[in-house]
Formats: C-alpha cells, sequence, structure tokens
C-alpha cells in the first residue's frame, strides 16, 4: 500500500516508501498499530518542521514525531492515516558554553554524544538506560530519568529552555540561557513530558553540571527483598544522598546468572554511588548503615577501591535486562511509589506474578521510589490481553501505594487507560483544554499521552 | 468609604472593616493602587476559599490572593473593586514524612517555621531572604529563590504536589507524592511562579532535603567589582559547586560601614559556602581559585574555622540592605543574566545610577546570575517616573544581556510594560490563552503577572 497523503511543495525529506513507511511504524513499546503512516519525512531543518506542521494543520492530518523511536510507551507508533515527522537528522550540537555551563542543541542529538562533547570537566547529568540510542529531543517529550536522577534530578531539572514549533508552524522560543527566571508561566517545563501533544520541540537549551571530582561504589548482596529495601530505606533515613541506588530482585539475578554472568550473592542486589569531594566519606557513611541489613556470607559488602573495581560491581547491574530479554520478550514496566512503600510495591509485585503465572522480575531506582517490573513472556509469546491485565495490576498497585502510573516513561498508548485513576476527571479536563489551546485541530500525536 | 460588595452567606472571615481593607492594600513593591480593596476575607478553610471563589466568579469580582504581603514585584497589590484573600491563616503543618522527605503542609505557613519543623535531619532548602516572614503560598506564587538554590534549586524544584482551588471552585491536586512522575501534563510546574492568576494554592507537598552534614564559608575582599567577578567566575570554570556564592558592590559595602557594619576591606566582597561530606575540601579548593583575584591587603581572603567564624562573615551579607533601608526608600529589583555577563551588567548598573543620579547598590547570587540592583532613594523621594525610567533600564539592559526581567521575585504589576520584550507576542498570546483556560472570567488577579 502506497501513502495517500500528498507532500507539500518543496519539502526533500518526504517519502511514501514503504520500507521507510514499516520501519517508522513502531517503538520499542511492544505496541503494533496494525498499519503503517501514510508518509515519513524525515526533517533536514527546522523551516522544513514548520513546512510539515503548516501542512497536517492546514489538512488535518495526525502528525506522529519521531526521534530514535527508543520510547517504551507507544508515544512514537505510527499508523495508517498519519505523517511521522522524523527529527533524527536535526543532530547538531549548537553550542557548549563552559561559562555558563549549557549546551544548545537541536532535539535528534543522541543524549550520549551530548554528554561526550560537553567536555571543560561538564557533563549532561540525566542518563536514561537508553542513552547510547536515544534522542535529546525524545528525552525531553517523556520526561526521562535514569540512574543518577536520585541526586541530580530529571530531564526537566536540566532543561533551561527550548525551542518549539507550534502546531500552526509558528516558532517559540521558551525559557532562558540563565539558571533562574520566572517571567510568565513556565512553558518550558509545561513542553517537557507532553510526549508530542504540543508542540515539536526542535531544539533546547540544556544545563550542564560539573562533572564529580571523585564517584565511589558499593555493592550488597540480601537474603532477600525486604532486608535489601530496608537497607534503602536506612541510608535515606541517614539523611544519605547517593547519586545511584539500584536495587535488583532475586528474578533479576537468577537470570544474570543464568546468562552467563556473576553468581548471585543472595536474594537481593543493591548497588550505591556517592560522588563529589566527599565521595569517600559518603560511601564509608552508606556502608555503615548498609552493613546490618545485609546477608551473612562473605563479600556480601563490598567497596570498590579504584574505576576498575567499580566497573566490576556494575556489572551486575548491567546485566539485568539483556539477560531477561534473552528469556523471551519484555515488557518494560515503568512506576513509582513513595520511597518508604518500596519494599511492600516488590512484595505485591511478585504476588502479581504468582498470580498471572507471568514471570515478572523488578529493578529499582531504590533512591527514588521508581521501580521497573519487567515481564517476561515466554517464548512466541504476543503481548495479550492477560499480558495488559497484570501490567494493569502492577499499575494500580503502584497507586494504591500513593505512587504514579509512570516514573519516568510517559503514558503513550499504553497508560491512557488508567490515566484518570490518577489524575481525575477535572485534571484531565483542564489538561485537555490545555492541549486544545496549543493544537486546536488536534494534529500533535491524537490519541497519546491525555 | 465602605467597601460595595456583599458577602456571600456564611462566610465568617469577610469583612469590609477600613482598617482591615487599608491593611490589604499595599505589598512590599512600593506600588500603591490609589484605593483600598472593597473587602478581605481572613481564609479559615479550604471551603471557605472555595466559597469566595464561587462568589467571585459568579458576580465578575476580581479576586487577590494574599498571604504575608512580602512581594517586592505588586502581585498582591488590591484597589477598589477588589476582594483580597487573606490565606495567612491557613498555617497548618499537616504532616512531615521523615521516610520520604517530604512535608504537607498549608499555603499559609511561614517559611522559617517549615524549614524549624522539618526536623529529623532535614530541611526545606529555598531560603529567600524573606523566610523569616513570607509564607510558603507567596513563595510558590512567585517561584521565589533565594542565597542556597545555586546549588538546590528554586521553589520549583522543591514542589512535588499543589492543591488548588479554582477559580469556579473547584479543588484538585496536581502532582504527587513521589520523587518521580509524569503522568500527564506538569500543572504543578504551571502553577509554581503564575502569580494568583490561576487558581488559589491552597496547599503543597514539599519536598525536604538532607541537611548538611557539614558547612564551610570562606570571605574574600577584592579591589573592585572586576576581579570579584572574575574570582566567581573562576570557582564556575574551576567545576566547583558552592551552595551559597554572595557578592556586594562598593555602594553596598559603602552603606555597611556608615552603618556601623564591618570597614570594607576592599571594593567588592564575596561570600562563598560549600556544603555536604567534602565541604572542607571544597572550600580549599575554591580558596585556591579565589586568591590569585583577591586584594592584596592582609585578611583578603578568610575561610571561617568553626560556626562561629562563620557567622563573623556572614554578617557582612547580612547587613546589605537594612544598611541601604537607612539611607532611603529602597525599590529592590531583580534581574539575572548568564553567569559570564556578571561583571558587565555590574558595570552597567553603575552606569545608570552615574548617569540618572539614583543610586544604585548592587547583590547579586553570583552563583546562578541572579542580580539584585538596589534603587536607593533620597529620603522623601517618591518613586516618580524617572525612577521607573531608571529600573526600565536595568531591565533592558538585563534583556540585552541574554538575560531575564525577574530572577526571583516575579512580575506582578511592575515588570508587565516589559514582559513582550523578554518573551515575545506569540508566547505572551499563548499565555493569555492558559489563562483563560483557568479563569474565563478574568477574576484572578487581573492585571498582574502576565
Amino acid at each position: 500500500m502506497t501513502g495517500t497523503l500528498t507532500a507539500p511543495a518543496a519539502l526533500p525529506g518526504w517519502t511514501t516508501d514503504p520500507a521507510a513507511r514499516a520501519a517508522a511504524r513502531l517503538d520499542r513499546s511492544g505496541f503494533d498499530p496494525g498499519s503503517d503512516p501514510d508518509a515519513v519525512v524525515v526533517a533536514g531543518s527546522v523551516d522544513e518542521v514548520a513546512a510539515v506542521l503548516a501542512h497536517a494543520n492546514a489538512t488535518g492530518t495526525p502528525v506522529v514525531v519521531r526521534g530514535a523511536g527508543s520510547g517504551l510507551s507507544g508515544g512514537a507508533v505510527a499508523g495508517a492515516g498519519s505523517i511521522v515527522l522524523d527529527l533524527s537528522g536535526l543532530d547538531r550540537i549548537v553550542e557548549i558554553s563552559p561559562a555558563d555551563e549549557y549546551a544548545v542543541v537541536e532535539a535528534g542529538v543522541i543524549t550520549a554524544d551530548l554528554d561526550a562533547a560537553a567536555a571543560h570537566g561538564l557533563r549532561y547529568a540525566p542518563d536514561p538506560a537508553s542513552l547510547a540510542i536515544s534522542t535529546i529531543g525524545g528525552n525531553i517529550a517523556t520526561n526521562a530519568g535514569g540512574l543518577r536522577c536520585a541526586k541530580y534530578g530529571v530531564t526537566r531539572d536540566s532543561v533551561l529552555g527550548l525551542d518549539v514549533v507550534l502546531a500552526d508552524g509558528r516558532r517559540i522560543a521558551t525559557g532562558r540561557r540563565t539558571v533562574k527566571g520566572v517571567t510568565g508561566y513556565d512553558l518550558t517545563g509545561l513542553f517537557v513530558g507532553s510526549e508530542g501533544t504540543l508542540g515539536v520541540i526542535v531544539g533546547a537549551t540544556l544545563r550542564l553540571r560539573p562533572a564529580p571530582v571523585a564517584t565511589a561504589t558499593l555493592a550488597a548482596w540480601f537474603d532477600g527483598i525486604e532486608p535489601a529495601a530496608a537497607a534503602a530505606a536506612a541510608i535515606t533515613a541517614a539523611r544519605l544522598q547517593p547519586s545511584v541506588a539500584e536495587l535488583l530482585d532475586s528474578a533479576c539475578l537468577t537470570a544474570i546468572a543464568d546468562a552467563g554472568g556473576p553468581a548471585p550473592r543472595g536474594g537481593a542486589f543493591l548497588l550505591v554511588q556517592t560522588d563529589g569531594f566527599g565521595a569517600d566519606a559518603e560511601i564509608d557513611a552508606v556502608r555503615a548503615v548498609v552493613e546490618p541489613f545485609a546477608g551473612s556470607g562473605s563479600g556480601s559488602v563490598e567497596v570498590a577501591a579504584d574505576p576498575t573495581g567499580a566497573e566490576e560491581l556494575l556489572v551486575t547491574r548491567r546485566a539485568g535486562l539483556p539477560a531477561l530479554e534473552r528469556l523471551g520478550r519484555v515488557l518494560v514496566e515503568d512506576v513509582a511509589v513513595p520511597r518508604s512503600r518500596l519494599a511492600e510495591a516488590v512484595g505485591e509485585i511478585a504476588a502479581i506474578s504468582d498470580r498471572s503465572g507471568i514471570r515478572i522480575a523488578t529493578m529499582a531506582h531504590a533512591g527514588d521510589g521508581n521501580l521497573h517490573p519487567i515481564l517476561v513472556l515466554e517464548p512466541g509469546r504476543e503481548l495479550d490481553e492477560q499480558v495488559w491485565a497484570c501490567a494493569g495490576e502492577v499499575f494500580t498497585t503502584a497507586l494504591r501505594l500513593g505512587g504514579t502510573l509512570t516514573g519516568e516513561h510517559g503514558v503513550g498508548l499504553l497508560k491512557r487507560r488508567w490515566l484518570r485513576d490518577e489524575l481525575g476527571d477535572d485534571v484531565v479536563d483542564l489538561q485537555q483544554q490545555l492541549r486544545a489551546v496549543f493544537d486546536p485541530r488536534g494534529v500533535l500525536n491524537p490519541g497519546k499521552a491525555i
């Protein structure tokens, strides 16, 4: 089938080539719209973005913005009737300001490339697990998190300003290049996490932060998830501030061992990093807090003496997702709860797994209560209704524990049916009115996010 | 003159008493609306807030929300025809959660009271200079800053969620109690800094942070503002992260000495604090960076050995504003520039002072490029057109240097005429449409902010 849409004049990046359309249909959420989009535009400039939007707005055609297609909630999924606007070619790092600690980038820049380019003793703090493949624009659209956000915040905390093309093709700039500023409503914050529904983010001014002078790493193994979660809570109660605090349950550890990774030294694993001038002193304080909860076997708590040792301790955390993907198709979920409910959440998720017969392994950013329950399907099994029902139980559990449907992946397509359970009707209605201000004709990623 | 408005039924806090109306007319901006508001309601409950708003919305009556009246931009100023809704009585600290490091408070809580109540090794990080008198609700309405925001961010960075009464009297909750969460648009961020124009913030869930285990303090005196600003820039370039970095110019230092405070040891003063496990090591690094720029006299750089010594070094910074207020009426301004333009900004402000004949002393939060040029009027002089023209030159200078009209005080009444210069027409128009979504009848603080 050829796309039915006609290209606006003078748009070199427009194609209805079947292979290009098929390649733009899915993201990494596992959701399949059942058809390919009608056309793909690989934007070569902001003017081309504006031309596509003006055309879409005039014709009432849905536009789905795409960066690297690495999203996990279906926000970039595109089917028949829609145009995919691919921003991956807008990948210039326009400016790095060492004096003012910011970077100006186009939306298609790969996150890891910005971090590498920052140099000057600076780094881009947000580190979503996808950073080697995901784009800054996608990170902003979903307000992506990462491991380091326990200390350095999420993507929003690093966005100073945005360049946006509105639905009608007009261009606006939001925010500023200063650290502070309160003139007018915070449109920058409104666009962060808006999942392509309020405008097309084509560029950003991002805060860079000093790379830490030192980092210290601790790994601890526990008899089970309860003492591990208790150790994480005790770190908080001691008012320590790790930059990273990652928890893996026994289902993760077993999968890692089965894949040839490190053998588990217990039923749960906690990885902690501290950084800055006091990194070593703070990791010692972490150790003192964690040890009473750790397993009794030798080597249940280890502190890395040097970067090589730290890398060895990090292996277990890094091996988690690949080890699970080896076992079958995975659905990577993403809920958050108040940190005090972390153990309870992990326990309830394990019970959901038992009831449903669907294997769920859980990794958590323990520092901020963000859990990634990973549903691992038997080989050949699709994302059927029973799988979604199981995921739905995870979501409603998070809400019941005072948490949220999504900590850092976004609502996309997958979580819309639970949206009103979290936000309530009045807030959803307000948000839909806000959306209509920016996109009165409803052409920006319709059916997604809210 | 008695207020002409009629009270809605059963509203015990409603008064048209002339003294109460006169007391609710002004804030600390220096702007006088020329008349008293028609009525004041000291809200005793959220239900009363809702009743006032439902009444105002039905009758098209402007409502001006008031906390402590400590605002500096005219956001709480109220004249004839309006109702002042005073939230200072809603001052309960509802919950402190040490395990999840948050506080739930009503809007009228005094900022310093929350900080004191946090306990458990926690603190409320934002520390506007007004913290002993200002309310959390006012801090949120203006997205207030403070000294520590160089490291810990502004008010917005500590607001997890809000309880809001909408213009029509409906109540909504925004945000969440988890550290992370991306369900729906960020309404919380939209309300922060909205200066009473989108809804009435009656309560907030606020992030608490660990009180630092150690704090180190350094004071340095310089021959003039250029080397002082260069030292501040060198601290940034060395990728150090002070929690506080305050700069005072010679006009401040002279006024402090004239008021019987510490004698100046040079033409500019820089106060730096570091905190956390590495506070001492980091202050040593600051010292090494600052010393080459400091004055050649003895004692031009001092590091406090203990809390008492730190208090002595802080005296100069704290004495600044009181010493200036002694000389005449002051207009405390608030602009921000990229940190690299700090010296240029201070220099241009001094030139504006010379040209206008109006004394301007400048204090700056050097860590984030936020300047407070303080216009000091001769005794008896009012805020006449020439004073505003002088302030206007300061604002346009900040914009020309890539900065913003207001770093932390808000737009209020005073800066509206420069709003489009910073934001552009398209953005202001969008913001007005957003405002209309929340307040279609235009009863919330009309004529303010945007």
